[in-house]
């Protein structure tokens, strides 16, 4: 579990904002490692050392294993409590539901005596408002990421409607900002609205933002950075794809490894431009 | 799995709209249930039982499962298998996401071969628009329950934000009737809101409504059908903690379908009056 200051300083040490997203799909992995037990975890380990020092946040997303029931819910969490203990470590599970509902869903992802799992931070959708935010809060020093703007096609559906003055993104960031600080509230922002960064930072300047959609998906980092970036980073970049299946050979772990140290290498300069480092 | 036609022979059939919402809580669950070895699907199993010629749909609350992680699951999974084939199941995940993790999630709750679940219906959240949406539909004759209007106070907080001349919730319908017709998708409508039922039938004439809220939560049953109701009912009213945990002593079964049954008569009367039967 990483704390504000904590996940500062790690970001200053590694000069790295990299979370590295497992969307561990097992129609992409490597061969050879289906002869393992669990090809997933065994995957996941050998990313997760392969990348430890260059990231500061792993991301696995729960749907990528939900799809395969047991087997699945095995492999996350046993990728879970492999995950450091130095990095944020973020179940992307985008959940959203009322109060008695949300309270569950704290317990399946962070109370580790219940569900096997104590990951630090939860996606979280805001369409049902407080109640889908408020139960993961009661629980001291893990985080909620709250989907503000998103990188997919259907963002533009309703996450730009006018509502009032503001696009419902904004009302989103806006009315989430009184629930809790910068200290517990992260937001994603789609990295291929690079541009909406300023306007984002006009109401949350101190918030870290989750970022994905730079690589595959076509989002520029220098961008992201020139738009987005505070004096604190404020930023964790994610990659996901573009990392993990940079081979699908035995090499993947390099191959994924070298892909990382090559944004990494990216970030510290994006870092020392913005005066972090 | 039931067609829209196969739903609304079944409810004619029963005189029922019923939804039995299976939010099994193992701290409150009978104790003499803690010897069985699996005491959430041991208590499944006897509710259903006990309501399945007086309801139309069952509705486990994926959370709650979740929350106790493998044997969790494993408890779903037996329950899925268990549901009966004449009732539409529905599994309330409320999941939300881009398009290539929504198709997880459909593999998920839909493929059986895949994770050892073959729901007929999954509750989606709109906030990531047509992405969270699509791929479900791509299983033939399932469902999708997109939240409209929920019945939770943080509903508040943005599905009443006014974009346009619409509340976003009626701004969700709207765009959601443009992906499929209302032989695929339905809406989660919050019974303590009746009278905003009038106003939800201009823009969802024909879509069935799933309605949570009755009992528990406060909504009149009578209002619901009295503003909601269409010449093919059009509303699947869920019950969950009144129905499930009408009693927690050995008799629970037995009080559960006495409720069950109360709601039932209560829902003839009203598919009566409305003239559907």
């Amino acid at each position: 579990m990483l704390s504000r200051e904590q996940l500062i300083a790690e970001i200053k040490k590694k000069k790295s904002f990299l979370c590295v997203g497992l969307d561990t799909d097992i129609d992409k992995i490597p061969e050879f490692l289906k002869a393992y037990p669990d090809p997933i975890f065994e995957f996941n380990k050998r990313i997760i050392d392969a990348t430890a020092d260059l990231c500061v946040a792993y991301k696995p997303n729960s749907a990528f294993y939900e799809a395969y029931g047991i087997k699945g819910l095995q492999a996350l969490i046993d990728t879970c409590k492999y995950l450091p203990k130095d990095t944020l470590n973020i179940i992307d599970a985008k959940r959203g539901d009322i109060g008695n509902t949300s309270d569950k869903y704290a317990r399946a992802f962070f109370d580790e005596a219940e569900s096997g799992m104590g990951f630090d931070a939860i996606t979280v959708t805001p369409y049902m408002g407080n109640d889908s935010v408020k139960p993961y809060l009661a629980y001291d020093g893990k985080w909620v990421i709250i989907l503000a703007l998103t990188s997919s096609v259907g963002s533009k559906d309703f996450q730009y409607l006018q509502t009032g003055d503001d696009f419902l993104y904004e009302a989103v960031i806006k009315k989430a900002n009184t629930w809790a600080g910068a200290d517990r509230i992260m937001y994603v922002v789609g990295a291929t609205k690079s541009t909406e960064f300023t306007n984002i930072r006009q109401y949350a300047p101190d918030n870290f933002l989750l970022v994905p959609g730079v690589g595959a998906q076509g989002g520029s980092l220098e961008d992201v950075c020139k738009y987005g970036m505070t004096k604190d980073c404020g930023l964790l970049v994610n990659a996901s794809r573009s990392i993990i299946y940079a081979s699908n050979g035995e090499d993947f772990a390099d191959a994924a490894r070298a892909e990382a140290l090559s944004l990494q290498r990216q970030m510290a300069e994006e870092l020392e431009k913005a005066g972090v480092i």
